[in-house]
């Protein structure tokens, strides 16, 4: 059964989608304020399990697309967000039945929820990544090896472009990122359209509810002044991989991703070892003392270690104390196909990917 | 009444388009190979009147997009050209009764035939330009401030874009031209469908004949051993501006464009004088002896003083003797609101137009 999300769960899922996204996926924060804005003038969004969708139903994939440093750059407007989800419906000839998360890390776990306001549809609770990653083509839907186009963009000064055809999923979004650099390096997208049957078998599920328990778990921690990282790692069985400090950071944006290094050294418990954690937009490969410790796709986070709040890549400075744990991925990331696409070697390291889980 | 375009009317009308494309619109050389080949298979296309069109036909208008000098690389596929305008009936709804170029200068005033020959459909004796310009705003339909979306454009990988919607024409040519770069550099396109009405009250009519006219008139000159530029001058109503020779080009490839300065010194008559042309893909502006001495939209045409040959400003080079000439542009384009579109200023040069054939 359809139930609606409550206005107490909103922060919630803004707190552990941003856990999530292991330290990319733009932070969530204009999206929340946009969710309170519509929920105090009395709308409220539905979510539904993917099981509840009929095989032919039509469900958008509603997402932003862009740079997280300029996204934060102005409040996000709901209009354009629905706009992209209305051409896609224009240019498909599909009415959707409901929206849902490209990835349920970062500020793109709540777009779907801010469409939601303006066409009154339900959101599934489901998305393609179980975390974010930087690129279009690494979801689980491509390791389905489902359709990725049409791809329709969309801008707040009313410029639309449609993807309709790509070779590739990665041609898609080699396309695609042009187009959303000449709009400001930030545009409303909406993906493929997914049947229910596609929902069904291809997306990952439950994960709208998982950000939600996971971000309830930290708010609760710190309510009875107890430990938010012990928190978030057991609510969703993670493994603690250093507490410490950062003590050094090398970003640069390049090739439209935020890319870079950071250093950590261990405090109390850790003192004298050492983590280095490299990435793209999010988190990708974790070394422990030298020795490769956690590597996508093993969700990586960066907590902060008396808040359990996340921080993104784009936030990292020196000197914050810090947790770095380790979440387990979701089976299909770690499926020999689903390696190929988010695996260490297609980040780019020549490496075997060894989870944190199984050791 | 339709009539076929002959296939001795082949290179004439190339001939005559590159003499017309003032120095861009690319070389017409593979498209002239394409259509001699679709000619020999028995293919023929019919060219009709702006004025056969019943007001509500749909036209589409197609042509390459891109660096004139990639396009060269590879010979061109009629049907990457055909697709274009296949995605935008596809896209747009509406049946195509007719082709028309969008510039009549260079190899763009073939793509239409060769679309016909894959199509079956009629091309109409029309362009938007009476010449070739560099931008896609630069048009007379932008002129006539129709709307200039959708934009399709596509590859011969398979890629489909389609520019659904731009706020101003200039931003049309911004987003299409990116796309179009992440492409190669090379993209066949289909502009926004023109009904009969618009042809007829927007487009410069008869430009096809023209230039297969002038084409005609240098070939005569050929064939009698007189003089070729001579002719071109006397069938278009031209001036000669200078006989000399290239002594310096300064050329550069920037922001998409091909621009820089040609410098001529003159021969025989001339001998002492001196012409520098600036150009954007075009030739823009000429100086005689430092004073302007024509601009656009006048347009500007270098030609081998031997063959009567059109020289693109790609091909310019040291020592080349060639004859400068001026041909009267589309009453349009002098217009108030054409001068805003394509006139000096439009270029960046901050002086008020002043036509060659008013002097």
């Amino acid at each position: 059964m359809p139930r609606p999300i409550g206005e107490d769960e909103l922060e919630p899922l803004a707190l552990g989608a941003w856990i999530l996204g292991t330290g990319g996926g733009g932070s969530p924060y204009h999206h929340l304020l946009n969710l309170r804005q519509a929920y105090r003038a009395g709308k409220r969004v539905q979510l539904v399990e993917a099981d509840e969708l009929a095989d032919g139903d039509f469900v958008a994939v509603a997402s932003n697309m862009g740079a997280p440093l300029v996204g934060q750059e102005r409040l996000k407007d709901p209009q354009t967000a629905a706009r992209a989800v209305r051409m896609m419906e224009e240019y498909s000839g599909v009415g959707f039945r409901a929206l849902m998360s490209i990835e349920i890390g970062g500020g793109n776990a709540l777009q779907p929820l801010v469409v939601a306001t303006e066409l009154g549809l339900p959101v599934v609770d489901a998305d393609a990544m179980g975390r974010a990653f930087p690129e279009l083509q690494m979801t689980s839907f491509a390791i389905g090896e489902l359709t990725m186009y049409p791809l329709a963009l969309c801008d707040v000064r009313g410029h639309e472009v449609i993807v309709s055809k790509a070779s590739t999923p990665h041609w898609a979004e080699r396309i695609g990122r042009k187009v959303c650099v000449e709009m400001g390096s930030i545009a409303s997208t909406c993906k493929a359209p997914r049947t229910g049957r596609e929902v069904k078998d291809w997306a990952i599920h439950g994960t709208v509810s998982k950000a939600i328990r996971i971000g309830k778990a930290v708010l609760d921690a710190r309510r009875r002044h107890g430990d938010p990282v012990a928190a978030v790692i057991e609510e969703d069985d993670g493994k603690l991989l250093l507490r410490g400090k950062v003590v050094d950071v090398d970003r640069r944006t390049t090739g439209g991703f935020l890319r870079g290094k950071v250093v950590l050294d261990g405090l109390d418990g850790d003192l004298g070892r050492r983590v280095e954690i490299e990435f793209q937009n999010e988190f990708v490969l974790a070394t422990l003392d030298g020795e490769p410790a956690a590597m996508a796709p093993d969700l990586i986070c960066v907590l902060e270690t008396e808040t359990g709040d996340a921080i993104g890549t784009e936030m990292l400075r020196y000197g914050q104390r810090v947790s770095v744990i380790a979440l387990p991925p979701s089976a299909i990331l770690t499926s020999p196909a689903g390696l190929t696409r988010v695996g260490p070697r297609a980040f780019g390291y020549n490496i075997e990917f060894k989870s944190v889980f199984l050791s």
